[in-house]
């Protein structure tokens, strides 16, 4: 006897109820992106190796799937490779990885297509991630993510718009109690001028993006141990707690920054943010500018944000950024963008919690004809033909036999219609229509049948 | 200066233009699948390497990508395990892989879910694969299958259905000439004993499935080298030139079975497939019986197909057949099936050669907003949100600018209409509309444009 099989660890199949409620899910994301003229892309699974390493931290490179050469990949090696670390033996027995995220294969397309996209370049991408981690609940070796950027321009128009994207996405899948946070790292960095460490952003937007996590003694407590001094740990604590609504906050930050140039600049860019958001007719009443949202990530370099969904215990389902310099790494610096993504995993589990997914997202057959044993090919074939040529989703059970398994076959599935479809029906042109919820029966016209089921 | 990037050999990246065609044929073959039924699968990119070995032959084994194991991956291997050979090596190294096809991981599944799943089950799949292979013209090491399956019954209106649904996705598709081959493993291993080679029907399928490409001297000499005498050989011949149309073919054959049960099985499964194709209203003309149509794969054991499209000299595009043992391999036998596929690269060429992608296959936006230096966010951003409020893909320049860069940026993406929207044009309602292929310019009022767009 075989060995079981099982899946990779970290890695899931998604069998037909769940794809369909993603494919709602990846569907309402596209839509909306192609609505504001973003247009698709993928890359490769697989990059070169060097396009990938150094771009993640020494953290992030140990996270990489490493892919062994093909042939006769050890062929050189001599025993001495063996005890020189992982690190060097794998830059010689692999090439290859695959991607780690999609912003960096999305830069090296960028760079090595310059000459031929029309920019500013508006691309989407919605593609499988791997990452080496350590699995656990929620966190998975492979998983989707969801990318839209604009590069090219520094036009506040896209960071708007990008809000309005992720308004209109999160109506259409009937979320409505969620928050925008809002930040600017160019106030971090004034920020951090201010209180007295200047040129320490860095470290500051790591301690205080985790106040949600560690809370406001945590969040001293990492400074403290970073070596930031007790007077620049006071002056910080005002801002963690600060009063009012946006623009009040703003107004504010924009007096203690007087001095400040750039920190004036992540005021005035937030404010015209906003602006052109309401100028959209967009209501911003879900838009909180938030002085303590950092983002890990060291790649941003103005507008910052973050959603979360209110009420439910999951993170935050989308986020992003907009930075100065995407393809530097790659020789070719001065290209700005923003963009941000969706957590797919996330949000289907909102959905999932909230029941929000609307039973038409369920894809299945509509309509199961039953096979009666005493009906012909000749009989019941074109009644099927005509369901589908109308557009219903409908199957025959491939063999006649007994109604109860056909009936368990329909449920199985999730098919909400049976269509009884004997010798006499398909000669007399009336059929039985069975709701298979409610259990009523109804004798129609395979066009009465047609109306009802795609009515619903 | 950073050094360029570079793709991995092999791979390909899919722009925006290029994707926003390959959604369209995916789109469509999806829309068919589902009307028939079928119900959509993904399974991950890795597999535990035990459960793709010996699956694809030893040749098929070398081609598959193995991946490192991650973490200190080397820590407990020894000097001798360099000379054990890359096979033995790779099992101390690796212990994932990726998926070389997505039939495998579909019978892992099948096995896996066995208890959960409603039979007969009904699935497509379309995810990509990764095959070691020498990169070169048309051969990719990563491309995409598209594939559907019934397992769980050996009713033969699957594969009747099979035909319907090639004839559909080819028809959508805009596809008229093209042959779907038929013919059937029963008939060939039925031939193999007429020929006195019983038992021998697999070197025969491998010799015979090459009459296309290197004629029948080609089949005759190969089937020489594999030891077929000069009689069997002799008898053969008849066979590769067979006259008439499909069912006077198949007559023919079952005289010739007369004292052979299987090879008579083989030819009533046929002419079933064709009565039931015919009777759900479906022009057969297209279909042709091929009694040198082999197909390489093993597993095969009953109907097999293939579609050529005609006048292009691109090989099939789409193939299939039925197994009765998908899953023997995983300790779960007896579960007979029938699948078939689409090669999305071929399909993608033909429609490229025959010019056949509608210019609504590309999704750009459909209208560039004009953005003039004088006019405010709360005159123009409310009418880039009507346009898409109404459904329309539409964008605004995402700077105010000289209006040729703008035309420039039109053109580059495919933008067929610019909207011209000053503040007077704000102010009055009435919007100059300019269709970009043929230079005309009309004023309208938004409810105007919109239609216009939207009709064409």
């Amino acid at each position: 006897m075989a060995e079981a099989p099982s899946l990779a660890r970290g890695t899931r199949d998604f069998g037909p109820q769940v794809m369909q409620k993603r494919q709602y899910i990846l569907s309402t994301i596209r839509q909306v992106f192609e609505t504001f003229g973003f247009a698709p892309l993928e890359t490769p699974a697989m990059e070169n190796l060097s396009v990938l390493t150094g771009k993640y931290g020494e953290e992030g490179d140990q996270l990489i799937f490493k892919i062994l050469n093909s042939g006769d990949f050890a062929k050189d090696l001599q025993a001495e490779d063996l005890s020189a670390g992982p690190k060097a033996l794998t830059k010689k027995i692999s090439e290859k990885a695959l991607r780690y995220d999609l912003t960096v294969p999305f830069a090296r397309f960028v760079v090595m297509n310059r000459g031929k996209l029309t920019f500013p370049f508006k691309r989407y991408q919605i593609q499988p991630v791997w990452r080496a981690d350590r699995p656990q609940k929620g966190r998975y070796r492979e998983f989707y993510q969801c990318d839209a950027d604009v590069v090219g321009t520094d036009s506040l128009l896209c960071e708007a718009e990008i809000l309005l994207m992720i308004h209109q996405v999160l109506h259409k899948l009937g979320l409505i109690d969620f928050t925008v946070k809002l930040n600017n790292r160019k106030i971090l960095s004034a920020l951090s001028a201010l209180i007295g460490a200047p040129g320490r952003e860095g470290e500051l937007c790591v301690a205080i993006d985790k106040l949600d996590k560690i809370g406001q003694d945590g969040v001293l407590n990492e400074l403290e141990q970073r070596g930031f001094s007790a007077e620049t740990r006071q002056a910080l604590l005002p801002f963690l707690h600060f009063e009012g609504d946006n623009r009040q906050q703003l107004a504010h930050l924009g007096q203690l920054f007087a001095q400040l140039p750039e920190g004036q600049k992540g005021v005035e860019e937030l404010l015209t943010i906003l602006d052109y958001t309401e100028a959209f007719g967009q209501d911003s009443s879900k838009i909180a500018f938030d002085l303590t949202l950092a983002r890990g990530l060291s790649y941003y370099t103005g507008a910052i944000l973050e959603v979360k969904v209110n009420k439910v215990s999951i993170g935050s389902i989308s986020g992003g950024g907009r930075y100065d310099n995407l393809t530097g790494t790659f020789g070719v610096p001065g290209l700005s963008g923003v963009g941000f993504s969706f957590g797919v995993d996330r949000l289907y589990d909102v959905l999932e919690e909230l029941n929000l997914f609307p039973a038409s997202a369920l894809l299945s057959s509509q309509v199961l004809v039953a096979h009666f044993d005493d009906v012909t090919p000749q009989q019941v074939f074109p009644v099927l033909a005509n369901l589908r040529q109308a557009g219903v989703r409908a199957e025959l059970y491939p063999e006649p036999g007994k109604l109860k398994k056909q009936f368990q076959y329909a449920e199985g599935k999730g098919i909400p219609y049976l269509l009884l479809a004997g010798p006499s029906e398909c000669e007399s042109g009336v059929f039985g229509l069975k709701n298979l919820a409610t259990g009523q029966q109804a004798n129609l016209s395979l066009t009465e049948v047609i109306s009802q089921v795609l009515e619903g």
